[in-house]
């Protein structure tokens, strides 16, 4: 269906990542190309809450100094928020909210730049909009740390986050074997089902100086087999790094680091904990001293260490969600395909919702090695040219220079 | 005493930072420099361990492109170690064989790279070999995250890790308000005694985007200032982000993250816990969701963001290190002397080891405010020169190219 002139509501949801803000860079770039369609361009103060409750920001109002600093500001740069739309066979009144302030806005291009939820709510959003004949065009924006979109073949924040977990984890081997007895270092990386960051740290290994172990969620954990690993690496080098997914589970499919019942506001169970855990299997069982560590929120926000391609992209997504919705597109998130490898490049595609909503990208058996502790060149081959390139940031009196949104 | 030919021996002690291989650089550079006086130049491997047992790596043998990649290489390079030497008039027996390493290997130079401890290592051996009369130049080159080094005006390391901590706390506010409703997060910086580490996120609030409150272990921690400190914050803004040291302690002088009686090999008790510590208090007090999390070991190795004029005085120290021993220095180590701040400028100097061994320098408390709970404009005036400049390394494959001393 063709769209109609009207205005763009742009919205950020789920948690931040390196990049999400050079996405809506990308959104507000390519909208401003086209005036004539879209008058204006407002974004969600505090993601769809925002939306529901009309508190919209105009992007008219701002700065340009300061839009021009978006891709590289950390967090969300518009307010976020976790929040899960009823189906509305079950309550509409959010939706009455909602379509009130796209009515009250005239927005006719609805973006919502999130992960698996967010395209669930995008989803309901759009079936919603359709039912009541209210023409919007509906496009998802990818963006998650954690890579575990389904039908894309990346998502825009992985790389970013990819290179930090690389370099960060580099950083900690060589500080780890500076000393001649280096005690087993147990480092805990993000992810709660899908190991892609965790698996790279296998790019520290693969340039000399990275985990010697590395334990995903896709390979049911085996504290017998992962003893017996550690004992083997120790003996052999007199050192062990371990780089440990939080959301490892065991053969029944516990977690390991479910060290609470603690529930976000999506009702997913909070991780956390399981280096501690592990590293105290360690010193129990095999008495060697250990220095347990969580990398922490920084793996999702650390825009001083962008990957160039990943911020490439990141834009991108945003310019395209923005062409294809005045193509007439409706109904889809933006997809990225792989061409080719060498040299890199992708196209992008579309996908209905449907398909990708509460979906999830597990990490493939052949990325991982045969004794389920460690990557394989398949891997490598994915994931090398997601992390290549520097951005250099503006600093300004010692600190990346961020966008203040008023 | 005029300098005789001989070769140099360099050490690295204590924790790395990221600019310490720098140091190693400066004074490989300066020592190839004068071939007539010096012939050869050999690293301690482990610190004065491999001095002590004869295990040095001679520079001669390893590439000159891993040496270029040195300034950039985390961790401590050719390899460290806490090891405290008794006394000589108690146990000569380390000192024998010392004396014993640097006679086989005419050693005349004898360089220790380190904190306060390393500096009572170096006093001691020179004081040993004077009462020898072998004939050494024993000099200290400063390095030190916690810049608690007295007489010089900082310390090479602290600007690097000042500079990460600044951004990585502004990445973490940015994510943190990112959400409607934020958690009360509270950052654990390093530093047992001094809160210059901690005191530097201060850059992050002068720039718009940093801890709303800040404890140094300077000021004794009163808990019922705390929580009316962070209730005000919440009640007001909606948010609280707080930077506490490591090494906070109550008025009585009892550190608050003392969770175990664990000791390190110099005899310090290891801190850590000290975040978790305060979000109990938080939430049994005043109720508030909390997100406790500590920077952890990145922060002294984060080669990734150097300070460019840290990296280059860390480089400078050891040049002049080599350089004053050639003129004959002794006894001393190499300090930074700040001529001005606008253009910044040093000027560099020696001082007898006697008054920097086992001191430390705290922070003045004109640099605090009077609340004890943040900083002032005479600090950042001190820290925002350190922090100034940014490095962009050679990167490879997506992480820092790093080297790999033989």
């Amino acid at each position: 269906m063709k769209a109609i002139q009207g205005n763009v509501l742009y919205g950020q949801s789920g948690g931040p990542t390196a990049v999400i803000n050079a996405s809506a860079y990308g959104v507000i770039k390519e909208a401003l190309r086209h005036t004539d369609i879209i008058p204006e361009i407002y974004a969600m103060k505090y993601g769809i809450r925002g939306a529901l409750n009309g508190e919209l920001i105009q992007i008219r109002n701002q700065d340009d100094a300061d839009l021009e600093k978006l891709p590289s500001t950390p967090g969300a740069a518009f307010g976020s928020v976790r929040y899960k739309l009823k189906d509305f066979s079950v309550d509409e009144t959010d939706y009455c909210h909602l379509l009130a302030v796209l009515k009250h806005y005239n927005i006719r291009f609805f973006f919502l730049n999130g992960g698996n939820d967010s395209m669930d709510t995008c989803d309901k959003v759009d079936r919603y909009l359709q039912r009541e004949g209210y023409q919007c065009q509906v496009i998802g924006i990818p963006k998650t740390i954690d890579n575990d979109l389904p039908i894309t073949d990346h998502s825009p924040g992985y790389g970013s986050a990819a290179k930090y977990i690389a370099n960060t984890i580099m950083e900690i081997v060589c500080d780890t074997i500076s000393y001649p007895k280096s005690k087993v270092a147990i480092v805990e990386i993000m992810g709660r089902h899908s190991g892609w960051l965790t698996a790279s740290s296998h790019i520290a290994t693969h340039n000399g100086s990275g985990p010697d172990l590395i334990y995903l969620p896709e390979i049911p954990f085996n504290s017998e087999q992962f003893l017996a690993d550690v004992k083997r690496i120790y003996t052999a080098k007199n050192r062990c790094v371990i780089a440990v997914s939080e959301g490892i589970s065991d053969q029944e499919g516990h977690f390991l680091g479910l060290s609470s019942r603690a529930r976000d506001d999506f009702g997913h169970a909070m991780l956390g904990g399981v280096a501690h855990s592990l590293a105290d299997l360690v010193s129990e069982k095999l008495g060697y001293d250990t220095r347990p560590m969580e990398l922490g929120l920084v793996q999702r926000c650390a825009s001083h260490l962008q990957s160039k391609v990943d911020l490439q992209e990141a834009i991108m997504v945003g310019r395209v969600a923005v062409r294809r919705a005045l193509a007439g597109d409706n109904g889809v998130m933006i997809c990225i395909r792989r061409k080719q490898n060498d040299p890199y490049d992708v196209s992008y595609f579309t996908h209905p919702f449907a398909d990708i909503a509460n979906g999830e990208a597990m990490m493939p058996r052949n990325m991982i090695n045969a004794s389920g502790n460690g990557l394989t060149d398949a891997f490598l081959d994915y994931v090398l040219p997601l992390v290549q390139g520097e951005v250099k940031p503006k600093y300004k009196q010692g600190v990346v220079g961020f966008c203040h949104i008023k």
